[in-house]
């Protein structure tokens, strides 16, 4: 890119940039490849231009930035990143004033040349812990996810080949699980030993290096992808990103999503299947009734059985959360519930 | 507690708790232990009292729901207890209903039978991870945490010596660091290889699994802690934290502080010193500056080094991120400042 601008520079042309839209009207859900993905449209940025220079600037000093931490074979933040390219012109212009400005641009290189930030050497925050059968690389370091302790290994945000190398898996499956308390309970439980899988807790919506591995196990070591949420429109929410990807972030859907995620629970209709108590449901707000009418109209969800799921938490006027299962005792979702659900095939798609 | 209560019952009295008041009149900093501790003010909790017989009965259905987890050798979070203990009784009122009614009953049962929470079997939310020159044993698993790639070992929320025991370190001190970015930047640096050290980020502020674990490592392994926040009136708090203790959960310091615990940076005077560029700096928000009159006037604070530290902070006007340090160089962090504090002991404590 850099080469090809010194170029025109050189013939004295007035250099361009093609960068690809990342705006809603250039995003779509693909019903081939069954995920959210960016279109074709792109916007040019050239220098010689009153209204694009300082942004066409900007991004070579990004680019440069990131071919600086490619070079020193280092990785840093998004906000590093913004305090190493942030600085005061001879006229006293700052070349960038807010951390939004530098994110910005990030995105747009990542579009103009195809490649994830982390390929870039920038990582996002770390969050989510890993344990269950399989062993990896991380860094050079051999990690044994069985003899990992209670603590689990705690997934990078970089999760590239060049990082993570899987060596021995015998698991069967891959379970997510949103919450941390409830991967804990069934780390101590040891489900994944007597179920033959590995355990993954996003702590939340999950972040960029959990979708990643996610992704690269299901692919590499070819087993599903169980996703395990609240009862609410945020767990379904979580669910839909990690299978077709965001609206947001559409053009990472092609190396993050996974389409074959399985949602395995919890679902409107377990209240009735495991007889849950009423006193443990939480009435819906007026939010999330807004919200599950909205994703009811979302393309991915047209299909019948969804239609159906969210049909019945609206009826309902409830929602459930995971730690809501622990009113039927303290193992009941590792000895009751998730068996019965993986063992019977209860699964939405 | 149970034995005893049960005996009044036999013997026809009103059985009675007492339990110590944890509200603000009963809270002290201590110039001796240099910690916020509790003092010996308690209220006593009848069974037959129409304002305390609810409670009265809550707090034993808690105190049975964790002889439960006990004995059953598991453990639980405390949304998970809720659940537990939430049931509808005859006459159509619930135990709980909602989770700040039993987490109260929680805390009144630590401090009554003077235990940590962890020790009753309940966890906190997990948060933090560890990387350096140590080997424990985790539930069992060996962690050699020299070993742990670019993730790191999740440090659980339950630390106490059933789980976790230290079983070789040749560290030097224990390094907390606030960020989770620049916690990677040294970890991909090895810093604590060639500092000899043990690297902890904690996320922001500090989760009870990380001040025990580090008040733990702290007295078992001899060694020091260096603490490492941003510089703004937040930073210091977290700092505070561990040093002495936090002011709602005083009943915790006593396990969980660390007194001796060093402030290593960011200080205001490393602007200076480290010729840092005005460009990488913030000005202080009016909460800020008011954060900071605030805790000048805090005891412990009151020491002249720190409250010369924070006039520097109200004087300069402006505060500065870990990252800012980036604005030097990508690993001036691992290769510049740290080195350059330790090596002159330029610390405050």
């Amino acid at each position: 890119m850099a080469e090809r601008v010194i170029g025109e520079f050189q013939e004295e042309q007035n250099p361009e940039l093609e960068i690809p839209v990342r705006s809603l009207n250039n995003v779509n859900f693909s019903k081939i490849s069954r995920m959210i993905e960016m279109g074709d449209k792109t916007q040019s940025r050239t220098y010689f231009h009153q209204n694009m220079a300082k942004k066409f600037m900007q991004t070579f000093l990004v680019a440069s930035a990131c071919t600086e931490l490619l070079n020193a074979e280092k990785t840093t933040s998004i906000r590093d990143l913004f305090y190493m390219t942030k600085h005061t012109l001879s006229k006293g212009e700052n070349t960038f004033d807010d951390q939004p400005e530098s994110d910005i641009i990030i995105e747009d290189l990542e579009v103009t040349i195809n490649a994830l930030r982390e390929e870039l050497h920038l990582f996002a925050s770390n969050r989510g812990t890993m344990v269950g059968n399989i062993t990896l690389r991380d860094s050079g370091d051999k990690i044994n996810c069985r003899r990992i302790g209670s603590g689990g290994w705690g997934i990078p945000s970089i999760v590239e080949e060049h990082v993570i190398q899987f060596l021995k898996s015998e698991a069967e499956f891959i379970l997510l699980i949103e919450k941390d308390a409830v991967w804990r309970r069934l780390n101590e439980d040891k489900f994944w030993r007597k179920h033959n899988c590995i355990m993954i807790q996003s702590g939340g919506q999950t972040s960029r290096g959990v979708r990643r591995l996610i992704r690269r196990m299901h692919d590499e070591l070819d087993i599903p992808v169980y996703v395990l949420v609240d009862n609410d429109p945020w767990g379904l929410y979580i669910y839909s990103v990690v299978k077709q990807g965001s609206i947001n972030l559409a053009y990472d859907s092609v190396r993050m999503a996974v389409p074959d995620a399985r949602f395995l629970g919890l679902s409107s209709f377990d209240r009735e299947k495991f007889d849950l108590p009423d006193v443990v449901t939480i009435a819906l707000s007026k939010n999330d009734k807004r919200r599950a009418r909205q994703m009811m109209r979302y393309p991915w969800f047209e299909d019948k059985q969804w239609q159906k799921e969210m049909k019945k938490l609206l009826t309902s006027g409830v929602k459930l959360e995971l730690e809501a299962l622990s009113s039927k005792g303290i193992s009941f979702i590792s000895e009751n519930y998730l068996p019965q659900k993986i063992q019977n095939n209860d699964y939405l798609s």
